[in-house]
């Protein structure tokens, strides 16, 4: 076995997969690893932080999104201290965008631009934000974005992944556009951390933010992250400012606090569920000395296997992907008009895939726990779904 | 044993509370109950929801948050599916306080008042509304509300108990008065629900916000509660409008949803971790069946024990908080400039108490847990930390 082999073997191993379960959904869902369960079981268990911590761990709690945050920096590419964690994903995209927004001093820009790849949930969200900030959502054709970044543009708003086609977006040539058009943007990296390699700090990106339940095995629900590039953290105002935006010193304090805060936690409301957290902290820890590199090959490695497959033996699925993996999230996603059918079909025979639409079959290559070995009988079960349609 | 004695009893036992320690902090964290956390063990069992379940669970999990609200609805006085989950309260009170905001067609309001008594991080989360709805906060002595409520006043946004006092407000007066000044009133019920007897319906009350950490017993940072009264639940526009707003059905469903979209969905924005909110549904089946009145006659009655005991036996401290049980909350809040070392020196002696500023002691009483054999150990600890300050 290759180095980068036993170093999957392990992280697969990492999780509970049911003995012959192939898990392949492309979903914002990941699974949660048996450290993450565990560490949430322990916190459970009698005279635990859920029973009488209380009093004694809230400081460390309150520190938590930042720490968590610390261990997501180095997979999108940011420094330690840049990144917070908290609530859904909707909310980070509010405290982005806005912040974005109170950025501009000059003449008004008052439009948030994104693209009709987006969910119908996802846009009437962003239509929501822009609203509450005042300003307009212009939703336009992703493959015109160098037409559309006018200079009414104050924020183009995106997925690092197309959710439509698993395209992947080039997060340093559409930031250095976007800059040139004097706007600033906000990266939506939900589908693509921990499965592509990202360097926001590279890419001069201003402002992202991400689920944590995908790639990043938070568990449903785990809460987002949020990160915005220290060339202008100082200056920022969120709309929403919660109690972390000034913390004073506990007046009580003597020592010195061993929390300090932190700039981001001016873009912080609050602090998530310990609960959530927790399962979130200790599923990040899969990561310490993962090279960023060999996760996206990895994931490109077994969609090009995936698809060679397919072609070979699944007549009748339409590859809406690009096939190139450099070119591609994590995921592949195959036109065919009865694919709801066909999930249901997988999943009867022990392969989870999901279906984003009713003509859409939709599979996800999570390096961390997909290997080589998923390939075969995934394409097996495919090859069966269909002849039995 | 009385009846009421024997439902504490069988209450009492729900928790894991260690031999010997006495738990009656104040503070704005209760204790979870046994079934809470395990519930979230059998969650995390390999094959549960958080292994494979994401594809099977989704539609059930995105109608947990109703569910919950439902179970919290007959505590604060109102009706099955107006009370939706999701996350911190401060997002909550941005709903609500924007929702109440939309609802002005006539000549524009523009402040929204709250009082002194809030903490200052508090005020700064309800700053950080206000401005971001174009609105500016005004804060004022709780005790001259009803020479405040202007005709500029949009909202009265207020916590059910003063937290600095643990007085508990007259809900259904100060709406009264609210309503016949042309404003709308917000009601924040994170230190009322669940020990005191709350009305909202009753009240002819607007909106209402809530934390379920305290004497709901979700656990550190559980999701917060948010209801809109059916008067106005359709008119509504909250600031930021979430996937829920306008729900399509699903274009592959064939059956009716097994879950349609209730009305107080327009104002949720996101689905909260399924672990968080796992917690804090298993919690809320303690209170299937328990009497509203009782369990806020049992707060009154502790805390009337605890504090003759304190009266008789430690002087130097004074007490904040009416002596009438019936105008407090379930805490009682004593004076002392040594308090902060009071606090730790019972936490020495297995008494939690908790400190909320250096001259504050607080003692909370959860009807759930709490009992009169908690009040001697108590009163000794303090006693004996006074004679050893």
């Amino acid at each position: 076995m290759s180095e980068d082999g036993s170093i999957f073997a392990r992280s697969k191993a990492a999780f509970d997969l049911p003995d012959g379960l192939v898990y392949l959904a492309g979903s914002r869902f990941g699974l949660m690893p048996r450290s993450a369960k565990e560490r949430l079981c322990r916190l459970m268990m009698p005279g635990g932080a859920a029973d009488l911590g209380s009093e004694r761990f809230t400081a460390d709690w309150e520190d938590l999104p930042g720490r968590i945050g610390d261990k997501i920096a180095p997979l999108i590419g940011v420094r330690q201290g840049e990144v917070t964690l908290g609530e859904t994903l909707q909310l980070q995209l509010f405290q982005a965008i806005s912040a974005a927004v109170s950025l501009y001093t000059g003449p008004k820009r008052t439009v948030v631009l994104t693209d009709t790849s987006n969910s119908a949930s996802d846009l009437a969200v962003m239509e929501g934000i822009a609203r509450a900030l005042g300003c307009r959502l212009r939703v336009i054709d992703p493959t015109r974005i160098c037409y559309c970044l006018c200079d009414d543009v104050a924020v183009l708003a995106m997925s690092a992944v197309n959710v439509q086609t698993a395209e992947r977006r080039d997060i340093a040539t559409l930031t250095r556009l976007t800059h040139e058009a004097g706007a600033l943007t906000v990266w939506d990296l939900s589908h693509a951390v921990g499965a592509l390699e990202i360097d926001l700090a590279g890419a001069c990106a201003d402002f992202a933010v991400g689920r944590t339940e995908q790639y990043l095995n938070g568990g449903p629900g785990a809460p987002a992250f949020l990160w915005a590039s220290n060339r202008f953290i100082d200056r920022v105002t969120p709309a929403l400012q919660g109690q972390k935006a000034d913390r004073p010193s506990s007046p009580d304090q003597t020592a010195a606090d061993p929390h300090p805060p932190r700039k981001i936690d001016r873009l912080r409301l609050g602090t998530p569920s310990l609960i959530a957290l927790t399962a979130l902290d200790a599923a990040l820890d899969l990561w310490a000395g993962l090279d960023l590199t060999a996760i996206s090959q990895r994931a490109g490695a077994l969609g090009q296997a995936f698809l060679a497959e397919v072609d070979a033996h699944c007549p009748g699925l339409t590859l809406i992907s690009p096939r190139i993996a450099a070119a591609r999230g994590a995921e592949l996603i195959y036109h065919h008009p009865k694919a709801a059918h066909l999930t249901q079909s997988l999943q009867a025979q022990g392969v989870i895939a999901d279906c984003p639409a009713p003509d859409r079959l939709r599979i996800g290559f999570a390096p961390l726990y997909n290997d080589f070995s998923d390939i075969d009988p995934a394409v097996r079960a495919l090859e069966q779904a269909l002849a039995t349609l």
